[in-house]
């Protein structure tokens, strides 16, 4: 089966350079990158967290871009059926599918992280403030940043594999901040990357309001673990979990955390990691964590560890707030104008935040190898916020080994990998660890989890 | 708690005359009309039969239009809390509200059936054609045709309180007709009327299509007890049932029934009367009676009925579909074709359907008085389609004498209605109304049903 | 040749009762007032004032309304190839016959002054509320009253038949109105109604500024003589030349008065004697009168006039600006603020003067017949507004019998009007149309001017 | 005197980085480049050509660019009074200025030839396919490429001094494609630059069309000598003259040229150079001369000129239409057709002509120099096109003398530049250059026109 797709958004028009460097008879691997982030946003919908047994159903499948008098059209080749409805594609997978040829040619295209170095070294410009102008320019060239609203992106993490329970309450919150005309910004999977979006698109029709905005972050690396869910209206793909983090942060006004796994909990000790520096003891973000009654045990385990961890003053740059989504929609919306004020007088730009300080440790590329696993710092011979850094790369790499294809291949080949360090920080990790898995938050597509960590005191 | 509304929609403007009208302090009973409307649309999403109760609650409501320099605004004196999100009135009821506004001045301020007569006596037309530009008129003015587009107004029938399963089914078709572009329109109410206006949202969505249309066709006796669910987007009050459904069949292009009560019996029964009506018969208005699985039983309940009264032939005017949203939406697309074609050789418009033939039987309005019901004619030495015709008014009768103001006052005085007819005509009936209470089909808001009517052989 | 002419506007969809009253072969002479409406708009741009003339040239012009598949469509037979380009109808010409045909059906299908009086006896409202009402749903209708914007409309009076320089300066009067926002609405002819639309078309141009308005007045008896020019916008035709004239103070946020000739005073003396009404004197309604140096003995005789006959106070109702187009829009557009405080002050509608006192001798019906005009009361034995509404009359006949068929008519049966009046006033208005012959401001079609009118002191 | 301006358009948001390249703190010479291309657009509509004269009329004059809140804005300190509208700045100025800042931030912040080059070794693509996806990816950027419609944008050249007859026909023309929907793009200066989209915008007006687009593509060397006129409603800055004009090719779909002087003559050969060069005989561009009948002449002394030098055969690639817009209109309509129907069976862009082969010799840059000047072929010993792009180079070098600033303190300080060739050439060259001068068609603003050249046979 052939379809032929027609552009939508604004990549209307590519360059020949642009169609070339794409093509599947180019040397380089951006035809395959560009290929499976496609195929994953033509799986949008389709649950799974097995991304390699998902890809194999498809191996047939090509997408190649041609040129033509009108700009630019897909083709595709044995696309999966699920995208289409009657022999047409649903509309917001086509769209997304050019947002991922968007993205792809932009990262192809524009200057590296080393040439915006190099062409700038001149000047007093930092490492750190070079990566987040690329991903201001990303994220301009998405047009994912608006200038003419108020702070209105609101930030919902958590897990993509939850209950129906934890779905629906998601769903509620979502209808709720809908019904408040704030946009919702998530991973772009299912679960709760989705229910909020679900229950926003809801709550905006009831007030006919349709410039809601569902914008879905993601990286090539777990695209296809976690395909876009159908809600989503903007697609934005970023690098690689450090860059994909640290847009939510400066798009985002506010952070809700719902119930998740071990991504939730990466999520969590970023934004704590930031709030912990020092240099942003001033800045406004709101961070609620939230969940249905029956998930309140999950908040305590969460709580606790980090409080055990990095101490009980971390607590107080969160709010907690159990079964009940309206409080949680009319505290968004209160904090909101906090963030607008402290923006206004810092000139700083209400739809992305720039004056945020992100250590190196955050931004710079954490590689979930063995070496790099067996080498983090669990002690507590640092500040907390570089404690913080450090359990957030121990969580990346996990997230990594369970559902990342290089990590995948990692674990098969040398095992779990090996974290160590003081003991009541590790014995702190293993509780929080065996309650995501007695919580059943870890990898549910295999029968029993084996954990692709191994945990020493040292 | 007194709110200030801003005009939404097109009547932003209103003049000296219109707003004194409507005055709470002018003579007539218009102002009685035009606030009970409002508080029903106040009270959308309420779950309700029971319009007394509801209303009773908000006695002391009251709605004042004002002029200003913005043209006009609405003044609603201790209206229900449930139309707000934190102080702020949701868009949708809203929106309903002016359309209110809209309609009564509408009905108080154009020409009423005699004086248009009376205007164009010397003219060939008749009564009936008289009577549907009268329609078209309200439903022009109300923005409600539109003339852009192709046959695509799909007419949803059945019940307001259908159980979840039939809710569900219903939403399923109703997103299914969404992700294929298709509007619905219904009654506004809750229940089946809502349903497939929420799928369709969901539908829509995910092809990002924001021009759905949700048309809530209704009447001042029903409004109030079947207030207008949030998904309305365009509200239009008929001045009774007889306009409100000829409006139905005019501005639909496919019509599916789905599960309900006496209502849907008599709404059956007028799109009947209309098929087998001679001068219709190469008209083309497509009509899908479907259900889940599990209410599978009501259709050969309503399938037997009127194949015994009416005949067999009778079954070829319409379809059942059981358990198959994908099958019904793929069949409606498919009719929509045919109608199209069939209006573009008739030189009909696609948003109006003019050509349909529709008897002043139909048109007549029929006042649910004992006097009345006692004379309908249920007997076999009449055209099936006056059969069917005064069945219509008999189902019409048991609605009034259901959930109507006027029709509760009158059984309340007076006892029962009494029907009377061939045998084999008031057994089916008896057994269809049997088969309705025993699916408790019939008025839930009663702890044990106790029947508004009486059939008797004669 | 036939051409067949798609909708524009709002106007897409028409009833069968509105269609038939409209067809030739109908009865009443609706057909013949709307083909020469119709005929009129058809020729736009074209420079004439001699109706007569120009209709004889179109005899086998037919038009019919035909209802379709898609709503309506006119079909033209022979019209006038000067409103086509290269076989296409020029979309404002398209536009403006729609807005003829909504206008004429509208007219035909409302209830009039008697029906609406008949309708509402019962409530304490004048005939005069009944005419204001009456034209505020004919622009309604018509969409021309805008809800949404501040006091922004500036009506511009003047004659059909200036001369070069004094086109030029309203074009650049037009366009300094046009740079600082404003909408335009005129007469819809040639000439000075043609000019200030034009400009601020470039004016708005140049700020990027698409929303700009250009509305064009007009009634049934001016129009032939006056083609709509083809920058009009919003085209509206009023019932006679009193519904005009009150159309344009009510929708006008403040008045420019150009170089004219008859009509021009008609205009000056309808606005004098508004501002002359006391119950008018907190009313806010600019008026400025203005042109170029070399028409500056245009205003001294026109100044000269009325201070004459209606007394030396009447000059401050007006300020006369010579050749200064920037002075005059920002005059007007500082007194637009004033206007805007006092109607948000006192609630008036922005976009509609509902507060404006029109006295009932400017809202009486003036038919231009020698009895008519001989019992005009030119005397000073009234108050100075009821002899500027007499001498609105006296000019208004004298425009009839110029260039109205049916005073021009009157003229070829009964030989000039007969006025007669106190000797000053007299006196001065012969100076006065004396100046108006000698400056060639009274109908240039003739080779010298026989006046329809004689002057006797009495 | 400070202004701040509020962004248009596209580039509400910029990066820390750009900010502060373009700051006048910053190192390199780009803020210099920024400040002079925005006092340009700030004297839109200005006549003048000496660019010299007009900058130091504001040598106070500052540009900032400064983020805040809402994204950016620009603090102008003593900007040109003419700019504004009672304090206003005019929209269309301010847009232009928007647009100089994209594009200098373009310009700064993308891989310029070499880095594309650099990037891109490994593929088979030469030098000038990179070209011109530089020049594809800098209207794209300015969103200048538009992929939504047929071929539409005619490209308009001729002088920035003609007479006013001259100015009065381009008008006429300008009105005639606008009234059949076509955009305009110049080269967005004075004169001919103006008079075709005045001309349009009218035409559009009568169409109701406010789609029109009215591209102006200039560059750094020359925007300060041709300031913007005020009906460009997009500006793009091209790197230098070559850029610009394979942007004109490559963009427009049908090109017509009014009177003008030499840059005119350079705009005629070099698309005549591509209309010469073999791989480009199945092109399609048509090419229209066209002025009123006082300027017949002008168009012999042209034709005469290619046919004598360039051999009679060249007269088939260009049509010579005298004193005949609408003529001129219908042609460029009915060749559009043609060039639609090429693209589509090529599957070249509508909006952006990829096909067109442009030779080498016409992208480099040509600096206008004493010794590039002196060393041009000006010979037969080489093809027709060859001749006509080394004629082109000529004619570049002598507006850069005349006009730009470069040039101009070249000619200051060697005195003129030196051009030898075959006797027939120069001959023929010398005798245009001559009409040019009687025809006043070269550099207005001084008293006698001071060649900036030498001819000698060679």
């Amino acid at each position: 089966m052939i379809s032929v797709i027609q552009p939508t958004g604004t990549l209307a028009l590519i360059s020949q350079i642009e169609a070339e460097s794409l093509s599947r008879f180019s040397q380089g691997d951006l035809y395959d990158l560009y290929r499976n982030c496609s195929l994953a946003v033509l799986n949008s919908g389709v649950k799974t967290d097995n991304s390699e047994k998902l890809l194999s159903q498809f191996e047939d499948f090509e997408i190649n871009v041609l040129r033509n008098e009108r700009g630019l059209k897909l083709e595709l080749i044995n696309p999966p059926k699920t995208a289409f409805v009657d022999e047409q594609i649903i509309y917001s997978i086509q769209n997304n599918l050019f947002s991922v040829l968007r993205d792809i040619v932009h990262l192809a295209t524009t200057k590296n992280e080393t040439e915006m170095l190099a062409s700038i070294t001149h000047e007093n410009i930092s490492i750190g403030e070079i990566r987040t102008n690329q991903i201001f320019n990303i994220l301009r060239h998405a047009k994912a940043i608006k200038s003419g609203s108020d702070p209105n992106v609101v930030v919902c993490w958590g897990g993509h594999a939850v209950n129906e329970i934890e779905y629906n309450y998601a769903y509620e919150v979502g209808f709720q901040l809908g019904l408040r005309g704030m946009d919702i910004c998530t991973g772009c999977g299912p679960g709760i990357m989705e229910a909020p979006m679900k229950g926003a698109i809801f709550g905006r029709a009831m007030q006919h309001d349709t410039n809601g905005r569902y914008i879905g972050l993601t990286e090539p690396s777990i695209i296809a673990a976690e395909p876009p869910n159908p809600m989503v209206s903007e697609l934005v793909i970023m690098h690689d979990i450090e860059k994909r983090l640290e847009a939510f942060v400066r798009i985002g006004s506010a952070i809700v955390i719902f119930p998740g796994g071990p991504g939730t909990a990466e999520e969590l000790l970023y934004i704590l990691t930031i709030k912990l520096t020092k240099s942003n003891r001033h800045e406004q973000l709101p961070l609620i964590l939230t969940g249905p009654k029956e998930s309140e045990e999950y908040f305590t385990t969460l709580d606790t560890f980090v409080r055990n961890v990095l101490g009980n003053e971390v607590a107080r740059y969160y709010r907690i707030i159990i079964a009940d989504p309206i409080k949680v929609a009319q505290l968004v919306k209160e904090s909101l104008k906090i963030v607008k004020d402290h923006r206004t007088i810092n000139s700083d730009a209400y739809c992305f935040n720039w004056s945020l300080n992100i250590p190196n440790e955050l931004q710079d590329h954490f590689e979930a190898t063995h070496a790099n696993m067996a080498a983090l710092n669990l002690h507590h011979d640092q500040a907390p916020s570089m404690l913080a850094a450090n359990l957030r790369r121990a969580f990346s790499g996990i997230v990594a080994g369970n559902v990342k294809e290089a990590g995948m291949r990692e674990i098969a080949k040398h095992g779990p990998f090996k974290l160590s360090g003081d003991k009541d920080i590790i014995d702190n990790l293993d509780k929080l660890l065996r309650d995501f898995i007695k919580q059943k938050r870890i990898l549910l597509s295999q029968k029993e989890y084996v954990p692709c960590y191994e945990l020493t005191t040292q």
